[in-house]
């Protein structure tokens, strides 16, 4: 690094030691700073660029961490890292033992709120400022930074909704680059895009009409205008919102030119931009691409299907039926809540929905799920994305929870395929028409079969809901497994000597449980192992207990699954291995385990 | 009844064959139709009272139920029922094998749209209104009909944000009383209160900045300007927005003049309106009132403790607090979401925060408590009111998932205290600092302990985190029951000639799980049983399933609780017989049990 000003900034209180005309000069080498170390290790990259600018006026005029600042989602807090004492062990980011790809209490007192999912920073921020007046202190100041995105999420409006009405001490940081990881939607981005264009009248306000003291919107990536602006908010009481404009990507061509790529573009090269292409021959495929191929397979074969996506359309590959046929193909923006409930509005009128939702945000419609689609009986189709261990976005993201979750809920038909076959048969079978709703999980990136798509894709066969699969003979362990962590049980079982004690039952189906295969496997096997990539708490291991429980069975079962804590970030085979159901703990298991 | 018009009107196309002129007497007699009804049946007056002329002029100018009207949360729709098909019905409201409270689809064509919880409506509405375009249906209306309360939410927002940018034929009605179930609160109620009172000019218009097309406000209670603008505004395409004023409680003057008392009076004086006051003397007192008292006299000496309630301060009893420390008790609006981050941010800064939110409301925040609570290990205290079967309300409001859901979750302890002392002494203790997130769940209603706040009401005793209670020895069988279900188990042991065979332990702590209790009693019982008033898949008794699987433990283990299945409405007792878990099944299946 030939950094020189950066090289010697450990804290924001060295930052603050600069003068004001040094700083432009800190943006160019923390920009610099942060393509060097992305374009070789990976992360986001986008949403940190266009920040640049803010996070070192933010911390110049802030006397952070004294003054609390919350940073909105956190991928746009790489600088904000880098400047808080992480400039040393950045390179780490995202790594097993590494730093977070997010912000993190834990982590560091400047990251004040851990964050992952969108739209918390106003109502944390909020919670933080009334405490601060409780405690007496006038003073301090608070502020979250959310981006255009995640403020039209309802819970920021919750947010917005109480903090006008208080003498909090809450400086609101709407950075406004019309953009979350895919463009913006929705008509609070139509309007903002109108008050940005001047188009507006300024006395036509809607965070005004929100109680809130309303400026802007200004250039967000110039340097001179922010300190100025910051400096004039720092000195009003009360709720104050400041709309800024920026540009994702800033300062990297390519970057501002294509921002839902570089977003998180991998590795690339830090002077060109030019993203390193990886050979995809020979690869299988992503199962969002099964699922977005097949999703739009049949719905030019069906008209009544519907695709929504809440803000995920590349990452859902839902893009693929939005490009081609957009009509039936919605991305609601980050609405999870408004999403379940559209779609059960839809299946009311005989529509076919696939409502695809990142496991881990389907969190945010729980109650949607169980009030107004599971308790009607209506038949939405979720798709799952993310199920499991997603790796290096870590802890806040990893869709570990579902199966215990949705277990709980009536009505509820939960399937995993094992592999893009029944990924796209399952689709398939889907829109048949189920008399039920059905959660369809699946993981993040590739499965298994590199020939799927000449060789499977298309060829539909429907699946008989509930029977689990049979997959493999063996004489005294019969090992249940479902869905794509099956695959490790499979592999594992190649490498072990004495695989032939080893039975493997593939049980798709988590509900309904399929009570024969479990009546025939109790009564066969006296052992008994089940595997899950999800909490074990409640989890399909428990659903085989209680099946035992109820049938009075008396086998021993040993339940293989996430254990009752957090998982961080990592690959997903070291954390895999941190939990113990990667392919080598499961080939020490098994060879020490055929009693 | 002495009606007239309305005896003749069996649902909506007879409403249709009246003269506009005759709608006046319609609504004087439907008006008294509710009140006689639930003046002897009880139920939910002041909403249905307030909406009496909107549900005539929707169904008269409408044709339901070729167009989809969706009322939100639904205790307004009483006059909605009675027109459309079920004025004889009526009288079975809210109890068992009657109608329900709430609007339902298995109950009617014109239920469009099962509701119960809050601000689902346009969402529902909008996609419906999405579905009839696809079908080319251009003509077809979609209603939702939503209070000043609910739309404050921010699920309505994501809808209104949605909405805004499609061409669908969505009319979004505000009926702006001013109070939900208590008085509106927040930003947007106090803009909505300045354009009423004319003081915010209407090209200021939030309504507007989301692209609708905004009329009103207008007198929602008068009844010829409710056809004329409903008329105007049948034939105009798109988003549409219409925003009047009622009265909740109209036409009865007590339930004007007291609205939170009159949202569901109990039985009156149909005459009078004078409330049936029912002798409280020698009763025990409801958990609501231990919680009240005990937050208002723990916050009293301790400044650090806050209260938040997500609009219910009445049902919450936390209004005591409100009343007398406001500035450390919080009703933030339906905003359950941000009610749990609120709570969490405020608990970054060293608060002792309070959050009480009713069991199956709490499934709206289930993100934010595993996200940004538990993630964090923040030690937010989780008060989960109308925890197992609530009653009357039914299917859409049973707190019977959360055991479930938040088990999965690390991090968090789960406690259900049996009574009113461990409910006081659990509030006690966890203001003197967890180093944990709790929740603490209790049901709707009255404890067991008729002198509790002569006796025990401050006298705090700290609870250990963790140990069962061994409340009666046996011989043969273990009964382990969680929470105030255990008084079940103590009424029907009482009367059992074979009580000396039955053991009774009380794991008020769900997690961590007694495992020193368990083992003793895996070690010493063949037979065991557990009972919890929550779902059986995933709840209490699979917890110490997979205690004695992890253990190798191969006791008979019988698990009583929810079956997986939505239960409907009727009484706790009736409700509780219907899942084998009231005192005489106890009794019945105790008399045959002990082997």
């Amino acid at each position: 690094m030939k950094s020189n000003l950066l090289s010697n900034i450990y804290n924001p209180a060295d930052l603050r030691l600069l003068k004001e005309e040094q700083l432009t000069e800190v943006s160019q080498e923390l920009r610099q700073f942060i393509i060097d170390v992305v374009s070789v290790k990976e992360g986001h990259l986008g949403a940190s660029l266009g920040v640049v600018e803010l996070t070192i006026a933010l911390h110049y005029v802030f006397n952070t961490p004294e003054d609390l600042l919350v940073w909105d989602v956190g991928h746009q807090a790489y600088g904000h890292k880098i400047l808080t004492e992480r400039r040393e062990s950045f390179d780490t980011n995202r790594q097993l033992h590494g730093i977070s790809g997010f912000p993190k209490r834990s982590e560091s007192i400047y990251d004040t709120f851990g964050v992952g999912h969108s739209s918390t920073s106003i109502s944390a921020a909020l919670g933080m400022a009334i405490a601060s007046n409780l405690k007496g202190d006038f003073e301090k100041q608070h502020i979250a930074v959310i981006g255009d995105a995640s403020i039209a999420s309802g819970m920021a409006f919750e947010g917005l909704n109480h903090a006008g009405v208080t003498d909090a001490n809450l400086l609101v940081i709407l950075n406004d680059n019309s953009i979350g990881i895919d463009p913006s939607v929705g008509a609070l981005k139509k309007y903002l895009t109108a008050v940005k264009e001047g188009k507006n009248p300024k006395k036509n306000n809607m965070i005004k009409s929100l109680n809130f003291d309303y400026s802007g919107p200004i250039d967000g990536n110039d340097l001179p205008t922010l300190i100025t602006e910051l400096n004039r908010l720092k000195k009003i009481k009360g709720p104050k919102f400041l709309h800024i404009v920026t540009t994702k990507g800033k300062g990297l061509q390519q970057a501002e030119e294509n921002q839902v790529k570089y977003h998180a573009p991998g590795k690339f090269d830090a002077s060109t931009g030019e993203i390193h292409i990886k050979s995809e021959e020979n690869l299988p495929p992503k199962y969002q691409d099964v699922f977005g191929l097949t999703i739009l397979d049949l719905a030019k074969k069906n008209e009544k299907v519907i695709g929504i996506t809440p803000a995920m359309p590349s990452g859902s590959s839902l893009k693929f039926m939005m490009d081609e046929l957009p009509e039936r193909a919605f991305d609601v923006g980050i609405a999870e809540q408004h999403a379940v409930t559209l779609a059960a509005g839809m299946a009311t009128q005989g529509m076919i929905v696939y409502c695809n939702i990142y496991s881990t945000f389907l969190q945010r419609a729980y109650d949607q799920v169980i009030h107004d689609v599971a308790l009607q009986n209506l038949p939405v189709i979720f798709c799952l994305d993310r199920a499991g261990l997603v790796g290096e976005d870590g802890a806040t993201h990893h869709g570990v929870f579902d199966i215990a979750y949705l277990r709980a809920i009536p009505n509820m038909i939960i399937y995993a395929p094992i592999n893009e076959i029944e990924l796209q048969n399952i689709l398939y079978t889907a829109q048949l028409g189920l008399d039920h709703p059905i959660a369809i999980r699946y993981p993040r990136g590739r499965g298994v079969l590199p020939n799927w798509e000449v060789e499977n894709f298309r060829h539909y066969e429907k699946i008989e809901i509930g029977p689990a699969k049979y997959l493999k003979a063996g004489t005294k362990v019969a090992v249940l497994s479902t869905g794509t962590i099956g695959n490790n049980i499979i592999e594992a079982l190649k490498e072990c000597s004495n695989s032939g004690a080893f039975a493997h039952y593939s049980f798709s189906f988590i509900k309904p449980l399929d009570i024969n295969a479990l009546h025939n496997i109790f009564s066969t096997f006296e052992n008994i192992i089940t595997i899950e990539d999800g909490v074990k708490n409640g989890g399909f291991g428990s659903a085989v207990l209680e099946y035992a429980a109820a049938n009075n069975f008396k086998n021993k079962v040993e339940i293989l699954g996430i254990p009752d804590e957090f998982i961080e970030h990592g690959s997903v085979s070291e954390l895999q291995h941190l939990c113990k159901i990667d392919v080598k703990s499961l080939i020490n298991l098994f060879s020490n385990g055929s009693k």
